[in-house]
């Protein structure tokens, strides 16, 4: 059968994906807004999520201007002007898109909330369907975004005209299979998707700061209220003469929305370019089919997420989860219908293989293992973060004999978490590895892992809509609870919140997992750039890359944590000053200064949020560079390539990532959740000796499970696009 | 220059190691042993500890016997029955061996405790020298034990005449180089050192075990009896109402003593071993003399360090530490200075090389990093855990704000600790492989790492004598204090007892920093044996071995950190009965039962034991059984070698083990100084809020510095001893 052009499917699942957010967008901005107090609430967290973010962004394109002129200036000098400009555009798209992702998330949530709240004084469906479609202006704008600016820039640099890339002409020539007229149109593709690589790096590295950033202004906000608010001054939660009180709402939606959303959308779209770089590598099979098949398939993907957001509609009893469950199911199925249809179109190999007309069902099933990759994590975390299962209620119980044994179950029960995610990543790899091996394609394999990527991630825009729904009834039941309202909208609210946490939860299990996905496929993106055959850990100079790129996991975590306590304790001070300055607060007869809460609170997070990106950034570069100088292993006379040591460092420091990310996440959510079981009247009960031991175990998991562990997916994700970036300079 | 033959130094050192131990013995037993009270105390240590380790044998001697049988009838199957019987009985003699070093530190020490609390009596050096002398005794004994196994079999398995090899043979031909019968000199040398390394697998297995089940009963006890004493019953800690407290002191020995024996008699051993697989490898090049050098060097260093322990002698008025640390001085330049001699000696060239008549010093320079690298392992280890630096501060003073922030901080610290290790460990193997490499002899580079390692070793039993030291003072003091003597003795021991916290803690630095360094070393042997040139992580069997690997560290510390608390939960049970089965223990009119508690106790930590040692052991078998079948990745026709993803494996997981380690280490003890800081009368001192906090971080570092990270050191090193023993079943 002969290759059916899909391309046209690109644009229009962009128009699609960004009109119908538009449609959603609008539909919630229309919507009730609730009494005065409720307005008064959601404008304060309006305004300082808005200072926050804009504060950020500022100190991000700081960075990102000085890199993106660095990059411009090397990949130049190495690699000729046009493909140093070219990078250097791709990667200052990459990370205004990815800043605009974030901003547009925030922006719709931070309304959302106040308009879920209201719609719970009607009705639950009213309060879930309002908040679920906030939660998809996000998750459809981003990951649309994502596939416009890949598809902008691979048909924009296409057009100007692609640079000779004599590496792969002479590669592809040595086969003796082909002509030179099909040699020069594959350097041509190579060369254009080698300056696309600056878009991943830049989406990643605005990713790596916000959520660094994010996370650190989130988690200090909620300990340094906590802190000082409860156990100080002992006023209950969410009390408003307690100053940090807006800052700590605030947090919820720079932290989980724009981070998450950041994240995701670096996600696919270094999936989408990991992808691409492979489809290079098979342009004799499939020509430019190939290459363009993750982007087609990723917008195949919007579609389904547009027909899951949908399908949910709510019965007033129903339970929340069941009610976006089925969202997601139909979205599963339609997805896996559509990657089949675009793989048997698209994936039609003009050569001769094993597989023959079949060889689209392999890869169609490559997909199909990715998809179930994401149910299996989906269900492994909540395994291990809820009530009704062992461990955490082996931490509940631990949680009797005081707060050390508090601590030692769930670090144990984060530790033990790893290991069957990484028994199912395997098997993943294994399985779509094998699948497109079998096809007979040379390096097939590698392509079925990174269709079984493509597939795990089809479904990227519903569960970020079912991510973002968290900080949006979170911030919900918050202004409800702060106005007053009635009883059965603070019900309604809280069951969506509870539902909120959730999704929280298994959108981070998600995130987790296609990050150690993805991760197969962009290490052979990179060895293919880096012209590395192989990452010899037996060399000593890949081992010791290998080495450091595991203890930069250790040290980036250990930052990533401590920036936590260190923006927490700027916090306390200004709520200890406020309380003393104005005697009012706490008699409730005057207010206080929320604003400058929030304010000290951004730039404790900023300040704090510089060194481990920095760190993330510069050592990839420094271990690339060193072992561009340093030779040591020599091999028939001749030194081991300059991009292997890197090609250590990133493998084992993405594994080490991946685990570690693993444990603080699930560390922390298993934490948070034997406390509300022991909240919700087991072993005693709030205000027992055992509730008091759990929630030490959830304050240690605050920067754990929504700092540290989220920014490590990250960190994983922008060591395979820097690396990807540098590797024309190592070769 | 011609080589000098020191083969004779072996036996020498050997003979002078053991008798030195018996000389010091008999002094340390000939002292006495204070007042009645004092003896009934360490006679209940005495017999609690016995019990321990008789039933911890009998479980490991099963456990052992099994694998030697699998192992002797699979090697006997694919190599050979007297390669498979050399083996088995080499695994035998060493798990013996390993044992019964166990036994002999554990047996010297529970009588040095009471003599060292009665010399402190009468002075505070005669309490130091006998502590010190005692912790010698196993030092001594247990590296020229290791020595002496390693001997035995070498020079035993040559008079029994060595089988064929015919890959070593081959591979010696093919060179063009030598003649027939240098080649078959090599190959018989090969097939000796092959089945030694069953030896080096016997000690790690006993290790682990005695480390896991030492480790879980002592910190077990140490929980159980504070949470039940303590926070419950409301006595002080060490008091005689307690039924827990025996088992407590139990524990120090059957932990730190024998733990820490085991683990460094497998450290020397599987050193040496892998040392020698190298030497083989270079065999051109030295002949025998390359073999046989790791010997002499450790056979040296037990001389050094014997005098190193006889310089020993402090001033009433001194620091135990500057004592001590004088006789490692002395140790450390000696040993530096006799390493040179036998590299002179015996690394003479046969064949011409680069470095020409240098040759030796090159590799003595190798030593030196080695020992440079003990050097700052202990002082990075003190700058981290000593409360005069900026850690132990931090730690300190996030107590102040509650348990939640002083774990937060504790953690980060030990996340924190891993960098400046990896480096270093890092630049010791680029340095030492560097300085061997300019040799010119073909993988002269990676001997240069193995002489590293021996360079760092060779202090090992000083090392050792300060570590044993340790838990000697600790059970000292505890005498002391439980019989109520002089104020003077009290000071003298809680002097001593502060000491030996500080060498406990630097001789694991030291543990750990040896397993990194010797892994590389570990690596190649395993290469060499399981003939594997490279280990891909490109290849997705291998990236999954390797994640596998990384994965078991996380699981097995799960396991590892969990089982604490669970034994712990069966002292609690068992204290709780005593109290309410006889009401005169807690009225001070009867004697709580010991035995009993030691029993529950010792028949937990066995049970918990199992699980984590057996999935150290059954983990690597899997993985490399299972790529020995499942072939996925095809390079021009055939599949990588069987041995690559077990290699991954390795590697990866020795690389993850060492930084867990590190974190769990350098965190536990960290937090226990922050502990004592404020013990000391800092930050409101014994009894504050704060101090209450710290407490909190101390009992979650219990299972993390004495249970799971020494533990994480031996399965890193097992690992790479079982890979070593199962390598020939993958060719």
């Amino acid at each position: 059968m002969a290759q059916i052009d899909l391309s046209i499917v690109i644009p229009i699942a962009i128009l699609a994906g960004l009109g119908f957010a538009g449609i959603l967008a609008r539909d919630v901005l229309r919507r009730e807004t609730g009494s005065d107090g409720m307005r008064e609430i959601a404008d304060a967290i309006r305004q300082g999520a808005r200072a926050f973010l804009r504060r950020q962004y500022k100190t991000i394109a700081f960075i990102a201007a000085i890199l993106a002129v660095l990059f411009a200036v090397a990949l130049g000098l190495q690699r000729g002007l046009v493909l140093g400009l070219e990078t250097a555009g791709a990667f200052a798209l990459g990370a205004t898109f990815s800043a605009l992702s974030g901003y547009i998330g925030m922006h719709i949530s931070i309304r959302s909330n106040v308009r879920s709240a209201a719609g719970s004084l009607k009705s639950f469906n009213d309060a879930l369907v309002t908040a679920l479609r906030g939660g998809a202006v996000s998750g459809l704008a981003i990951v649309s975004m994502s596939l416009a600016g890949v598809t902008l820039l691979y048909y924009g640099y296409g057009a100007l005209g692609a640079a000779a890339n004599p590496t792969t002409y002479n590669t592809c020539i040595a086969t003796g299979l082909f002509t030179a007229a099909q040699c020069t149109a594959q350097a041509a593709e190579d060369t254009i998707i080698l300056s696309i690589v600056g878009f991943g790096f830049g989406a990643s590295l605005v990713a790596l700061f916000a959520q660094l950033g994010g996370g650190i202004f989130t988690k200090a906000a909620d300990v340094g209220a906590d802190l000082v608010g409860k156990v100080e001054a002992g006023i209950p939660e969410d009390d408003p003469r307690n100053p940090a009180v807006i800052a700590d709402l605030v947090g919820d939606n720079v932290g989980d929305c724009a981070g998450r959303g950041a994240d995701l959308f670096e996600s696919t779209a270094a999936e989408n370019i990991g992808a691409m770089v492979l489809g290079v590598v098979l342009f004799q099979y499939f020509g430019v089919a190939g290459i363009i098949f993750p982007l087609v398939a990723r917008g195949l993907g919007v579609i389904a997420c547009i027909v899951g957001v949908l399908v949910v509609r709510a019965r007033e009893d129903e339970a929340p989860m069941s009610a976006l469950n089925r969202g997601y199911i139909v979205t599963s199925v339609l997805a896996a219908l559509f990657f089949g249809f675009a793989a048997w179109a698209m994936l039609q190999p003009t050569l001769p293989t094993t597989s023959g007309g079949l060889t689209w069902a392999y890869y169609w099933m490559c997909g199909i293992v990715g998809m179930l990759t994401a149910v299996a994590y989906v269900w492994i975390t909540q395994y291990y973060t809820e009530a009704r299962y062992r461990p955490v209620k082996e931490i509940a119980s631990a949680s009797e004999t005081g707060p050390a044994t508090n601590i030692i179950s769930g670090f144990s029960v984060g530790l033990e978490a790893t290991a069957i995610p990484a028994l199912v990543v395997s098997i993943a790899i294994l399985a779509s590895y094998w699948l497109g091996e079998t096809t007979g394609i040379p390096r097939g394999g590698i392509y079925g892992t990174a269709i079984a990527t493509m597939g795990m991630l089809s479904t990227a825009a519903y569960i970020l809509a079912m991510d973002t729904f968290g900080p949006i009834v979170d911030n919900g039941a918050g202004i409800i609870e702060m106005s007053g309202m009635s009883e059965t909208a603070r019900k309604n609210m809280d069951k969506l919140d509870a539902a909120g946490n959730t999704t929280k939860a298994l959108t981070k299990g998600y995130a987790v997992g296609s990050a150690a996905l993805a991760a197969f496929l962009l290490f052979n993106a990179f060895l293919t750039e880096a012209h590395v055959n192989s990452v010899d850990l037996s060399h000593p100079e890949t081992f010791i890359g290998a080495f450091m790129g595991a203890a930069l996991v250790f040290l980036f975590s250990a930052y990533a944590i401590r920036a936590v306590g260190r923006a927490a304790w700027s916090i306390i001070k200004d709520v200890r000053d406020q309380f003393r300055e104005n005697r009012g607060i706490m008699a409730g007869t005057s207010k206080p200064d929320y604003g400058r809460t929030v304010d000290i609170a951004t730039r404790g997070a900023l300040k704090e949020m510089v060194v481990p990106g920095i760190l993330a950034v510069a050592t990839p570069l420094a271990v690339g560079l060193i072992f561009r100088f340093v030779k040591i292993t020599y091999i028939a006379g001749m030194p081991i390539p300059a991009g292997e040591p890197l090609g250590g460092f990133l493998m084992v420091g993405t594994i080490a990532g991946v685990l570690m990310a693993l444990v603080l996440n699930t560390g922390g959510g298993a934490w948070d959740n034997a406390k509300k079981f022991i909240e919700a009247g087991n072993l005693g009960g709030k205000g027992s000796s055992t509730h008091k031991a759990a929630v030490v175990g959830d304050t240690v998991g605050d920067p754990f499970k929504d700092t540290a562990g989220p920014s490590l997916h990250i960190l994983v994700k922008l060591l395979s696009t820097i690396t990807l970036v540098i590797a024309p300079l190592l070769i």
